[in-house]
């Protein structure tokens, strides 16, 4: 199977050593700012029989001994084709930047995005052209497609509840059957072989198809709102398989959740909507390709990720919020209103739709499904007296919250090296995890004593069909398995149980502190496997349990029930693992709908957050570290204001003439990595070397291809714009840029010249090269760049000194090249709190 | 009485023709980039006998001849005190942008804020020995602001309702008895003299103590956070005017609202609490004064303002919600985080607040007051065919909310005309507003029809006391007047009336029509007037008139109730008006406590906002341009592509050596208004011409303080540290700046020399003088500056072009100086709606 994701980097070792060191040096500092060779038994270069070279921007290589080249070579690409992680592990002096990253379960090679506008001759002269037809349907597709976004996602959404309470909700009615027919064994077997069944499909089209599929997808979303670009994981192909096995993977009763894969998809739709459709299944439609750049799919991007949550756990304002607070980097006034547009629209479908199953045509959903937590709101109140039970659930939930995130972290770190093992193992992974989950699932309930049903239940007891609070399980009739009611269920189910209220008799200490345990570590085990898996639903479901517990250790003399307790719990939980607080909080509120609680979880979140922060970082910002995608943070750490901008900044650099030779572009393009190009002009042209701005090496590509050529260096004439349409300048579809490889040119043209001028960014950002690293960064941060130019501080030398990338400001990178920099935990902790 | 306000402007003509007009050209470009100056009834200069001179950057002044200096400064300072407002309405080349605006109801010289982190030697220096105590100290401090800011906050929220309720209460109750003892003219001679007599009182406190409390206060908070100081808005003094003067406008029956003033009584309590309490009144806390710079204030004031709607509807979401949506100019994550904590502070304090007051321990309120508005959650169901219905009402909504701004603004306009006349009118302003909606308000329910109580009445009719549904008035027993029992009531009261369910057969067609209309020209009316007003009440007891009028006329057949449709119409109103999104939805949602109304909410005010956008701006918007307050837009006009930094970066600059003469730098310092200087070190110092950094007006008045100067022009050493501390160089209180008048120097002091390089920023941010204007502007807001170096494409020249300040990339300004660009409305369009 040939994949874009991997090519490029298994072509490079050849570029490597085939070009002259300097081109090298100079390649790396972009295409992989630091990779780690590695030099096995080579004693000739160190005592210790290996030694690892770090190959960074321009650092010099040290000239190889003859011979080597080959031996280097395979050391090369072995290296390549390990994940860096694992390379991370063997050697202390490590990095996790570079221009590769793992994205869903595969490495891939990443890139930025270019969100600055290109203010060149050719962009003015487009703007100017534009009339008012042109800005209304610019609007009007804006619109529509949030709209269409608004409305796939939520069907998406319900297609997953449906499918999901569907195939869970046979499953469970069988085996359900086989236990009131006392065949336990029968039942147990045919329950561990469906899950198996089920995770194994799951797992099979993840790894086989679309490993950015895998794992929640709220990292890798995260990061493209943040400006990194890895190729396939807005593809139609991930999107189908985030779908498909997601459903599986949830209905196979592992502990994984469906709202972080919602986001995923929601976020897949919004992409391939934004570029009109997708190319390679010949769905494109090319009214809606009005949206070709970065910066608009970046907007797209983040409603479709509210949409996710709005779609899967019903909270239209807290999608908005989620996406606002967690997900972009980048965030506008504007952009908030389109975003509540998608969600309203979310929400209104999703109404129709639930109006629909509630008439009953939905099969086994619409009993239990999307209208989820009903805590309702027979006059909840509380008094002073409660609060010290509600913060100590919240410090200790926030603890549970950190600890929680520390063992997912090293989970994670060994099922990476599991998983780069190759596909078999991954699978077999997923598998072991699955029959484990079916093993525990099934097995725990019998340690639970049969408890008499209550006379005054509000309903059925035992429970006959799927859902209900009290399932039989082994029990005789009249009793019930308060452990089987909640293992033996969906997650949705279980977290219902826990949360309904009137039901403090039901559940016995022992069983939720059993419940509690199986959860928080079954769901650390079941996240890293090679299938689309969520984390939100597993927090709130060990959260709720860990609650009640807490409800039923404190609570006799309270005013708080259990299933309220089991909402802050869950609170606690959530907060002191993701660390959110606002969009928690409506998320919260709009799932258990109920406002009078707001005090008492605005309380608990905030507890529990400020106790997690004191351990480590978010979930998300784990994995994101894990995975090494380069996330840019919003602030600048301490050190880096001791260190100004030549201090991280590495030439030399390819500069290219105003115009230039197009030989000499072919090379530059063909033996570098690099995105942007300064552009200066030279005598004659002006008196001394000026900078006359960057150009981008797509818009290079599109001018070989255009071939406007010229015999002699002679600037170019306002005809040139005829040849061009506004589209050629434009981002081409996710992932596939144009390739320098694909244009051919003859030894004449080779020779000739093309101006540049027209279609330079003549505005490019600047800074002198005594600025401060920590400003520089704001100034990279707050406007979203991708390149930013260097200037020297002394004029007569080069106008230019290098370009600054979002590498460059990297902590292991700065690091790397001042290792002595303090990193002070409580300087960054002011950073971090205020 | 000596008021900050004025003294620097009033100063100012001196100033300017005084010095030489080279200085005073170069002096006006940065205090005040463009007044205009009318030289009336010279006939030697223009036919018309009057003519308008505009003064802005670096234009030159025609010689003036001789004699006139004079006249020219008399008609001068008289122009100066005029409002800006008015002169524009005269002249048709007229400016906005100044430094001088309305605050208030008076003009204020305003300046920018600085955040920018100053990375100077000594700034380094103070990083560096900043202990981790300090860093604990700094955070905590930080959160017990948040804690003190949120507990006050709702203290006085608290404080404000109950006076209002119980100063109205009294006042409705003794009218009441004397209308049921039929004594209409003794009644009505009661309650309009009592109304006048507490307008009076709020508007004679508000005009003769602080005219800076006049009005809701968001347009300046707003503006304060994008960056605009105006002198005492923040003072002790406004506050208690604006808690004052806010409960007895409102107490008196004004049309006019809390929660604008609540939203400025918590920006001023944060302000006040982050420079440690008011040094005039000697309440300071020298504890609290760590956080001594412009950035940790605006964080602040947005916890502030959030707390304020926190506290004025209850709504600790929808609080933070618009801070963020509406207020804030600038946003981090972390911030999110302290403006949430901050209104879960308000929310549980004002819990326990309403726990006391439910035991009646507070008089008349706890009945009214704050629990506002229950639309009980009584299972609201609604189908397909209510949402035409709803979908009407939103776009009549939207309609009714841009008219009302429009109206809005008219009158304000004239209302600045009449208030510029001195305060006597003012006043008399203030009371001819007060007579009149007592006159409406008592006059108008004698229209209405008596109505028979109907017999299935949830609650006593008519009813005894105050608030209720039926109010007797004039009516014989078992009747009730309609009209009197929304105008006889406070607002608050109105639009629970009009909320309540199952009163769908309450109120007559007419009497809403009536009801509607007057309160849609009485609120437009009463704004402007000189006390703290706000809008936001009166839009929603406005809307809520319209949306039961809609439900009345078209509803006999739907599902919602009256009283839902109140709802909504007060979402549309609020939405056409003020265009506000997911903060508006979640507080109709926390006042109303109804989840389920959720989407057809979003609905009314996507609908409703998209309409009123259509035809002018959002309300505070409006009034931030008539004020002429400089708010910087988060994006760029489309003409600014056209133009490059240089075409509107206006010199000759006033520039420092590295190591200055003390004299010049007092010179300079008293001729211009200039609060940022470039130094530039020339040879021997360096080679060439080099830009070593921006030194502020505030740091070199320090420095003059502490007269460390020497006799030859030599480098400070590293001991000239120890003579300073880090609070030498924090911001000082609000609107107290360090003079520089106040600094005595000898003749001898004078010639000696000064060492800047230690105090100045070395790393300013630069842009090259080609780069667009639309490029900069994003630079400047994003990252927030005051000061942005302009430097020059071609070395050889000095090394700094300009400096652009917030008045260089306003419209105004810039159209100035290029009339013919277009304005294209449908280019900004796409703007508003991208």
């Amino acid at each position: 199977m040939k994949r874009v994701c991997g090519e490029s980097l298994s072509a490079l070792p050849h570029v490597l050593f085939a070009a002259n060191l300097d081109v090298l040096a100079n390649c790396l500092s972009f295409t992989a700012p630091y990779l780690l060779l590695q030099f096995s038994d080579c004693p000739f270069l160190g005592g210790n029989g290996c030694f690892s070279l770090l190959l960074y921007g321009h650092m010099m290589l040290p000239a190889l001994p003859n011979g080597m080249e080959s031996v280097a070579d395979e050391e090369f690409s072995e290296v390549l084709r390990e994940p860096l992680l694992l390379l991370q592990d063997q050697r202390s002096r490590s990095n996790t930047t570079s221009q590769v990253a793992i994205v869903g379960s595969d490495l891939c090679p990443i890139e930025s995005l270019d969100y600055e506008i290109i203010e060149n001759d050719f962009f003015k002269q487009d703007w100017r052209t534009m009339g008012t037809v042109d800005i209304f349907q610019y609007i009007f597709i804006k619109w529509t497609l949030c709209f269409l976004i608004g409305v796939i996602v939520s069907l998406l959404g319900f297609l997953n509840n449906l499918a999901i309470e569907n195939i869970a909700g046979v499953k469970f009615v069988i085996t359900s059957n086989m236990m009131l027919a006392r065949k336990f064994v029968v039942a147990f077997i045919v329950f561990a072989s469906s899950n198996l069944g089920l995770t194994f499909l799951s797992s099979l089209v993840t790894a086989l198809i679309a490993p950015e599929a895998a794992g929640s997808g709220i990292p890798e979303v995260k990061a493209y709102l943040n400006g990194v670009d890895a190729p396939a994981i807005f593809s139609f192909r991930t999107l189908v398989v985030k779908i498909v096995g997601s459903i599986l993977a949830v209905s196979s009763s592992l502990n994984v959740g469906k709202a972080g894969p919602m986001v995923h998809t929601g976020a897949c739709v919004a992409a391939i909507m934004g570029q009109g459709g997708s190319k390679k299944f010949g769905l494109t439609c090319k009214w809606l390709q009005v949206l070709k750049n970065d910066r608009d799919r970046r907007d797209l991007v983040t409603c479709g990720s509210a949409a996710g949550i709005a779609a899967a756990f019903r909270a239209p304002v807290g999608g908005v919020l989620f996406a606002l607070e967690e997900m972009a980097s980048w965030w506008r006034s504007a952009l908030l209103w389109r975003a509540f547009f998608t969600t309203a629209v979310v929400a209104i479908v999703l109404r129709g739709l639930i109006d629909v199953c509630l008439r009953g045509e939905c099969g086994l959903f619409g009993k239990g499904g999307l209208i989820m937590y009903d805590v309702t709101s027979a006059n909840i109140s509380y008094h002073l007296r409660d609060v010290p039970a509600v913060l100590l659930l919240a410090v200790i939930g926030g603890l549970l919250g950190s600890i929680y995130n520390l063992l997912l972290n090293k989970v994670l770190q060994i099922y990476n090296m599991i998983n780069t093992k190759g596909i078999a193992y991954r699978i077999i992974l997923a598998c072991f995890i699955s029959i484990s989950t079916s093993c525990l699932l099934f097995g725990l309930p019998w340690i639970a004593s049969c408890r008499l049903c209550p006379s005054d239940a509000s309903e059925p007891c035992p429970t006959i069909g799927r859902s209900g609070n009290y399932k039989k399980f082994q029990c005789p009739p009249g009793y019930y398995n308060d452990l089987a009611s909640l293992f033996f269920n969906t997650n949705d189910d279980a977290i219902k149980n826990l949360f309904s209220k009137g039901t403090d008799t039901e559940f016995h200490h022992s069983s939720m502190l059993i419940f509690f345990t199986t959860c928080f570590f079954l769901s650390t085990f079941s996240y890293g496997i090679v299938a689309p898996t969520g984390l939100f639903v597993p927090v709130i479901v060990t959260g709720a349990a860990y609650g009640r517990f807490v409800g039923m250790c404190v609570g006799s003399n309270l005013n708080l029930n259990h299933g309220l307790f089991a909402v802050l719990g869950s609170a606690s939980l959530l907060g002191g693992s993701m660390r959110m607080t606002v969009s928690l909080c409506v998320i919260i509120l709009e799932l258990t709908d109920n406002l009078l609680l707001l005090p008492l979880i605005m309380l608990v979140l905030l507890i529990s957050k400020t106790v997690g922060d004191v351990f480590d970082a978010n979930i998300y910002d784990i994995i994101m570290t894990l995975k090494g995608l380069p996330y840019l943070k919003p602030h600048a750490e301490p050190y880096m204001r001791q260190l100004t901008v030549g201090d991280v900044v590495t030439g030399p650099l390819q500069i290219f003439h105003g115009i230039e030779k197009v030989g000499n572009i072919v090379h530059v393009l063909r033996t570098t990595g690099h995105n942007g190009f300064p552009v200066v002009d030279e005598p004659p042209l002006s008196l001394s070397p000026l900078l006359y701005g960057l150009i981008l090496r797509s818009h290079l590509v599109t001018l070989l291809r255009k071939k406007l050529f010229f015999k002699t260096p002679t600037p170019v004439g306002l005809d040139a714009f005829l040849q061009f349409s506004a589209d050629d300048f434009t981002t081409k579809d996710l992932g596939h840029c144009d390739q320098i490889d694909d244009i051919e040119l003859s030894e004449e043209e080779m020779e000739m010249f093309v101006d540049l001028h027209p279609f330079t960014n003549t505005s490019p950002y600047t800074v002198v090269e005594t600025m401060s690293l920590a400003k520089a960064l704001i100034l990279f941060r707050e406007v979203g760049l991708r390149h930013l130019l260097v200037i020297p501080k002394v004029s007569g030398r080069l106008p230019v000194v290098g370009i600054l990338t979002r590498h460059d400001f990297m902590l292991e990178h700065v690091q790397n090249l001042h290792p002595r920099l303090s990193r002070n935990r409580w300087r960054r902790w002011r950073l971090q709190f205020s």
